[in-house]
């Protein structure tokens, strides 16, 4: 595959000393992995360091539908005044109705999810942690960040082992982030019932559920169990902030009381009472996100990169070379998601128009046949 | 002044006993008070108790500013992606210039000061807590909701007692709300030596500081020092949830590490990145500000009604009968903000248009002469 050195292009722009970013696009083109940041998204910061590549930069780093919600922004006027009681009460209540939850009172509503992953070493009493892994990393730098060890394990099968000591919480993202390995909801169920047993916790992030079958949010209300929801994933309106934790109404009232007050804003509020209830909107959404991803797969295959994992909104290829793909897709305008931890993996996101696609083929095809 | 009796009204509707709500409109005539919110702002839940009261109702119940910065609502394809750590960056930059605070490292952004208040016990190492009051309930709650002892005193004098003690973390809202005592920053500044001098730590929520001139914020990097700044009262935009804590490089990045990634929306950022850079705005808005206070105070000693106390943007009347006078001004369409464990006492926030004068004026008169 062709390697242009854009090494000095970046010193020309000087932008990389100047803001003390690391040298993405000089790094090795080995297998050794570049500086990168720790979530996606960052589509900006990266590419700054990829001056010669084309504009616009397309965003596949995330995991976040590009099939938006209409959402219908509020006037100006809307933001001056505070939410009310009964606006929140019923964003609870459109939640509980989306995710199958009996009661509105095992609800709580956060600035996204990412903020309520951050909640819970707050709210959940933990000796220690284990995650089922490699995972989205957010989970075990909110728990470490309060000073709770966190362990590692890569089978399900050890979860249980965990779950009978007590004062553990068990972290299971499901669909899992990267890889979408999904584990069913009649194990997860004896899992929590297990956790119950011997005074553990589960917590099962459903980030990426909303499109799929498997859930264990109609299990609450379940003494062991949390559940973690997102809005901004499967709507594709991250830049609103909007999630949701599920669990007891006890527990749930007190993760609402470290909230604070009025945790979620006008937009938040307006956005999810409305999307959460528009099931036909959410099967619409579904049937775009299957055709991308199988139109996704397809163009990977033929490009001789084979599908490790997926879920409904990303699909996991590895390769030894990852890092120098990474590197190809980015000079193509292209941001994936390459992870410091997991080298030799690469997850690419769902394109949400013609111009994506156009230029993730285009850049394949180069990717693939070098000469051309 | 006259007492229609609203019960059956409300009865008749039904709506008190359907939602389980505290039936305000017929609450005793004399002192006791009746059961309200916890907040100011819960206008429509207040005013389904008193279906008689013309409408629109007034929303005088909140220290939020009614001249509102003109907000430029971001486009609903604003929405469709994660906010960058480069916009981040830049609303803590534009926070710390208008705050005074010298470096951007000490700015913490949150979806609202509320949701920072109830950080607090997660960031700050308290053995207990020692308020200023009476003042804002939000800061005992959050405290005692994490089962941290707290202590009230009345006088600045009894907070450098306090602070002697090692662990404790002292509480001063300045200027304070309900009453706008203010402690010159000179005193604030020696009670913040102390405290680091003898391990205990100062608090200064500056809510509403914005429009005046004693601020300790620039005292920051200081050791036992945190500031919070809310956003949504001066710009009169709350429903966009912003607010900032400000604190040495240390603490302020736990703090940031606590909220986790993402806690302000694409609304915040583009508020506040816009609004908080924007000197003229700020001039003008503490001009329309204080002339509607001045404006207010009159017509409330027309009315026959002492200010008690005062800031920028609300004013604290002091009279036996003010829970009578609170359902006065509901029948009349406008909430006021009466205080549970403060009697005796209702502070009136600034209206913001002509309407809302007009009524008030109608109501206060009526107040004062229920013959006419």
């Amino acid at each position: 595959m062709p390697q242009t050195d854009p090494k000095g292009a970046v010193s020309s722009t000087g932008s990389a000393a100047r803001d003390g970013l690391p040298d993405y696009a000089a790094a090795p083109q080995s297998d050794s992995l570049p500086d990168i940041p720790a979530h996606g998204g960052q589509v900006r910061a990266v590419m700054q360091h990829f001056p010669t590549a084309p504009r616009p930069f397309f965003d596949l780093s995330t995991g976040i539908s590009p099939f938006a919600y209409p959402l219908a922004v509020p006037e100006a006027a809307a933001f001056t005044r505070l939410p009310e009681e009964d606006e929140e009460a019923d964003l609870r209540a459109a939640a509980a109705q989306a995710y199958g939850v009996a009661d509105a009172a095992m609800v709580v509503s956060g600035a996204g999810s990412q903020s309520l992953i951050a909640l819970l070493p707050f709210v959940l009493p933990a000796q220690r942690v284990c995650l089922l892994g490699p995972t989205y990393s957010g989970h075990r730098l909110a728990w470490q960040g309060q000073g709770i060890a966190v362990t590692q394990v890569d089978a399900p099968e050890h979860l249980h082992e965990a779950a009978t000591q007590p004062g553990t919480v068990c972290v299971v993202c499901n669909p899992n982030n990267p890889d979408g390995r999904e584990i069913p909801a009649a194990q997860l169920r004896l899992l929590a019932d297990q956790c119950a047993q011997h005074g553990s916790l589960l917590v099962v992030d459903e980030a990426f559920a909303d499109f799929g079958t498997q859930t264990v949010a109609p299990l609450l209300p379940h003494p062991a169990l949390v559940v973690l929801r997102s809005f901004g994933k499967t709507y594709g309106l991250p830049g609103v902030r909007l999630g949701f934790l599920l669990a007891e109404p006890v527990l749930a009232a007190q993760a609402r009381a470290v909230l604070g007050s009025w945790p979620v804003g006008c937009v938040g509020l307006a956005a999810g009472r409305q999307a959460l209830r528009d099931t036909a909107w959410l099967s619409h959404g579904r049937q775009q996100a299957e055709h991308a991803h199988t139109r996704l797969t397809t163009l990977l295959r033929q490009a001789g990169l084979a599908c490790f994992g997926q879920a409904s909104l990303f699909t996991l290829v590895t390769l030894p070379q990852a890092p120098a793909l990474w590197r190809h897709l980015c000079q193509h305008g292209i941001v994936t998601r390459i992870f410091p931890d997991q080298p030799g993996r690469l997850r690419i996101g769902l394109p949400g128009t013609d111009d994506a696609w156009r230029r993730l083929e285009d850049a394949l095809r180069a990717w693939r046949d070098p000469q051309k």
